[in-house]
């Protein structure tokens, strides 16, 4: 039995320890959930003792190394396995912590969970899902919706992106409490048989899943429009599709701040806008929404954005902590094992 | 020899001959283009009586049926062969016209051109490019970008890829007048060996390749900075992240239309505004740009946008008369020979 709790890689992201210790001190005094740092020593005292916290909730694990965001992540996962990065990703492998975050390299983190945690049995791809807020959906209280996978995979097999659907359903039904996710497969056309043999057989699993409510293929334009909770995707495509809206969305705040200084008239008009603007930013700009699971693992393994302040680390912690408490791996677990229980069966009678 | 004139579906479009007679009156008037108008002979006749034009420049090749927008492009195909489509792209196929242009259905216009037209020699698969404005670029007095495939196909070899960069390289360069047009590969990194075997081994042809030049991997967030001049890119992940954008910009279209509705100071910022949005629009909106090139067919087809207007028709059949007077399929042709050749040069020595 593994301990509840969080390994926190303290020296992830671009501002590594001041800014994930003032996070973990703030969830030490403010919730109930244990954390075990990971990182350097002298980094981790001087952040204890500079924000107050609650020394029982919080146990450290020393790492002397660090993976940097430019590094290759391979070689980095191979020639340092004292980092931060790689003995959080042990301690919640080994049990001695029941989930993990950090705000690091996404390559090296998506590599050293496959190096070190267990994937689900008869999961073969896991899956980096990107969160992003969305309009208003019927049923979605968080308002928020999960594409995957965005780059843990390239390519994938029918029964891959079924499992995808799981994830994504698992995920969203536990964390964002929304009753029956909506799923949708990213395709190039609306039509069953489109975008080839492996995505035309995923929406015929997917169609004759029960576990899924899936409502069909979706086009590019209705990823920003939010047409559904849960959209399924090859990694290829998935990463493209979100770099591109993230591109437009650059596009959108460079003009936007070349108007501001333009003149007062504009700033006027800009002001007025800037709700609106601000609605298009949500959409585009993902990486502010905090924490993006990569599923497919038996321990929630969260990824927090490089750029993350303590408040999107805080909230990384918040949503692993849950994700491990609510049992989403479990859920998956029991959803793919259903579904080849089913393709079993036929064969045995 | 074929006749040195350009094959128009009269009736395709959302606006149908109307427009599209408009359009070739114009063309006939203003320009030293042929054309062979295909449709309605009741329709055509009444589009020349209504229009100013050469009749010197203009004849008329009768098709009694019609494919909509909305009919399963593979049906329509196999059912309809007298549609205005189907005989005009058979006309540039057998020689009574050098080049097409339909603002027809795109999947029709694909098959049909995949059923008829000839193929290049050497080229497996040809590619539907879409043409987007961008910001200025050094040599690009056009301000004209183009990513291909997004939709002709779903996956693609490292060598359909390669050649899909020479059919880009012979467009930017003999349309667009860039002088070395830039060519990225889109992937899921700027690394070489990003994206699997397919994309992985891509790089490695086009950075090796002497006709292009390569500069390297993009990703999903170059598309709209407009970093090169041609973006190679499987249908599927062309297609997905083309309507991506699409799809933003029709979401902040909508954030700023309900914006304008909301005050007068709303409208005055927004009046201000117009001109960044436009930019912005310009970007996400490939689709006001007018012709989408069919590339990798021995003769120019051309795909007007569905909404076309009398404008972007005549646009349309300016591009594929350049097209043709210019030799771009030639010039595709060279390059895939002069590939094959080096290719086959080992074995023969």
């Amino acid at each position: 039995m593994s301990k509840s709790r969080v390994a926190l890689d303290v020296m992830g992201g671009d501002h590594g320890a001041p800014v994930t210790m003032e996070a973990a001190a703030a969830i030490s005094r403010d919730t109930s959930i244990n954390l075990l740092l990971v990182g350097d020593p002298d980094a981790i005292a001087r952040g204890l003792d500079s924000h107050e916290h609650d020394p029982k909730r919080i146990e450290v694990m020393p790492a002397h190394d660090v993976i940097g965001q430019d590094e290759k992540p391979r070689k980095a996962i191979d020639t340092k396995p004292d980092a931060s990065l790689c003995r959080a990703m042990r301690a919640a492998a080994d049990g001695d912590a029941s989930a993990f975050v950090s705000a690091g390299s996404t390559g090296a983190i998506v590599l050293a969970a496959a190096r070190w945690v267990p994937k689900i049995d008869g999961v073969k791809r896991a899956a980096l899902a990107a969160v992003y807020p969305t309009k208003e959906r019927r049923g979605n209280p968080d308002r928020f919706a999960l594409m995957l996978d965005v780059g843990a995979t390239v390519r994938c097999t029918p029964t891959d992106l079924l499992f995808f659907g799981y994830m994504g359903n698992a995920y969203a039904s536990r964390i964002s409490k929304v009753k029956r996710p909506s799923i949708g497969l990213l395709n190039m056309g609306k039509e069953e048989t489109k975008g080839g043999e492996v995505l035309s057989s995923a929406h015929r699993l997917m169609k004759e899943d029960e576990v899924l409510n899936f409502i069909g293929n979706l086009e590019g334009n209705d990823i920003p429009m939010g047409v559904c909770d849960v959209v399924v995707c090859e990694g290829l495509v998935g990463n493209v599709a979100l770099k591109m809206g993230e591109g437009v969305g650059e596009v959108l705040k460079s003009v936007s701040k070349w108007a501001f200084k333009q003149n007062l008239m504009w700033k006027a008009g800009l002001t007025l806008l800037a709700r609106g603007l601000r609605q298009l930013k949500d959409i585009t700009d993902y990486s502010e929404y905090g924490g993006a699971p990569l599923l497919g693992f038996a321990r929630p393994v969260l990824k927090a954005h490089g750029r993350s302040g303590a408040r999107a680390i805080a909230n990384a912690i918040k949503v692993a902590a849950k994700a491990d408490r609510d049992d989403v791996c479990g859920e998956i677990a029991r959803a793919v094992a259903e579904f080849q229980a089913r393709v079993d069966a036929p064969s045995r009678s």
